[in-house]
């Protein structure tokens, strides 16, 4: 359920990503969950501050979580790599 | 006080901020803030994350605050511009 509120945050125009936001919001949701790995973190965090600052000044955030998340390489044999995560709670 | 417990993030090798903080906590501080701005905020938070993971396991994340700073632009008579930053406490 909780799930189903989900932004993934990634190489997309920030604006889409704020889109998504609102229409989550103006569905009915109490929270959304604006999520990002790697070099995107700082794109997500801009994405929450659109939606803050220029539509929905009632959201507010509830959490911000940080995590490392284990990827496994693409090529064969070579060790798996760490990548940063963020998740930032959104609550209306 | 506090202030001077700060790592401000840039544009160096993560590991210069890593070590940064490593000092700072074997200085003796009880908090560390890590800053910063723009692109340079998932670095921020890779850099949290290997002090965390590899370094000083007993290291806590107290606070994650995201927010906007206005920078005035270099060229004169052009429009200020928003930056998002984060400011994240750590805790020993």
């Amino acid at each position: 359920m909780s799930e189903s509120n989900s932004v993934l945050v990634g190489k997309k125009p920030i604006m889409n990503y704020v889109l998504a936001c609102i229409t989550l919001f103006h569905g009915g949701a109490k929270e959304v969950h604006v999520k990002a790995r790697g070099r995107a973190i700082s794109r997500a965090v801009d994405v929450v501050e659109v939606v803050r600052r220029r539509f929905l000044p009632d959201v507010k955030i509830k959490k911000v979580g940080i995590g490392t998340e284990q990827v496994t390489a693409k090529v064969e044999g070579s060790a798996p790599t760490n990548v940063s995560t963020i998740e930032i709670t959104l609550e209306r």
